[in-house]
């Protein structure tokens, strides 16, 4: 993409749409979500030109968030599924979902993250896992640290496992 | 943007993205969350192409996530500060920050969301409001609809208080 500085490089929101920050890739990966792996049904779902969504798939492979698999030798046909790590993007996808409910649908909303069962509408909001807090709120905040400097601590919490609750940390 | 279907546009995913799905216009909130405000300040972090600059924050202005204001009459200066609207922004951009740190950021996390009195790290995660499930399960799937059709549900649903707890919903 654009030049952009180091500084930026060393913020995972910039290295995160590095890779998918563009308005084709995010939405190949929702409707990779939706259940669509082939070029011709991406091409027809998007209404994008053919040259695109070559170079768009590519990126994702590259990025590690879709698969590239063989579904057909003769003629030699390809498909993309999510990987792990594409899958993982929901959340982010799903943060879109609801901005996009809550501020850009005035005649009502199309699509909306319902319970699977009983079809209640969800409320979506991020919190934190283990205290349920909302992080978009005055009990967090964002810390920068130098390069690196939070490496030593995840490795610790990586060996051991966190504690399930606050109260077991004194 | 590029060429786009009607079927796209009334996805909220899709809408958001025309309004802020651009790599400079995402990081020009994360930067306005920052708490950066003026022209040069915005340039000077991003470093990025003044009439780029100009173009971006015309876009942010009119889809009313940041507001103009006049801060200095001689000479005449502007700045930019974030609306109601772009503050709302926060939840898609902790799930970016979220993702980047767990995808992206092999050297260890440069920057993280934690706790603002004990400052231990936050673990991001997408959850139902009324009920602290994550969204990202089987618990919940996604809904479309004809358009609209969720307009009436929507209305009631702001005139009668929602029920806090799922107990209360027989």
């Amino acid at each position: 993409m654009q030049r952009k500085s180091f500084e930026d490089m060393q913020c995972p929101i910039a290295r995160s749409l590095e890779r998918v920050g563009e308005w084709w890739s995010i939405l190949i990966l929702r409707d990779a979500f939706a259940g669509l792996t082939r070029f011709d049904q991406f091409q027809k779902k998007l209404g994008i030109a053919p040259n695109i969504l070559t170079r768009r798939l590519a990126t994702l492979v590259e990025a590690g968030m879709l698969e590239r698999r063989s579904y057909s030798e003769h003629p030699p046909r390809d498909e993309y599924v999510l990987t792990a790590r594409g899958r993982d993007f929901h959340d982010v996808l799903l943060a879109l979902l609801a901005f996009g409910n809550r501020h850009f649908a005035p005649e009502g909303e199309r699509f909306r993250v319902v319970d699977s069962v009983t079809g209640a509408p969800a409320d979506p909001v991020l919190v934190d896992r283990i205290s349920g807090r909302p992080l978009s709120g005055p009990d967090f905040k964002l810390a920068a640290s130098a390069a690196g400097q939070f490496t030593a601590a995840k490795q610790a919490a990586a060996a051991t496992p966190r504690p399930k609750h606050k109260e077991s940390r004194s």
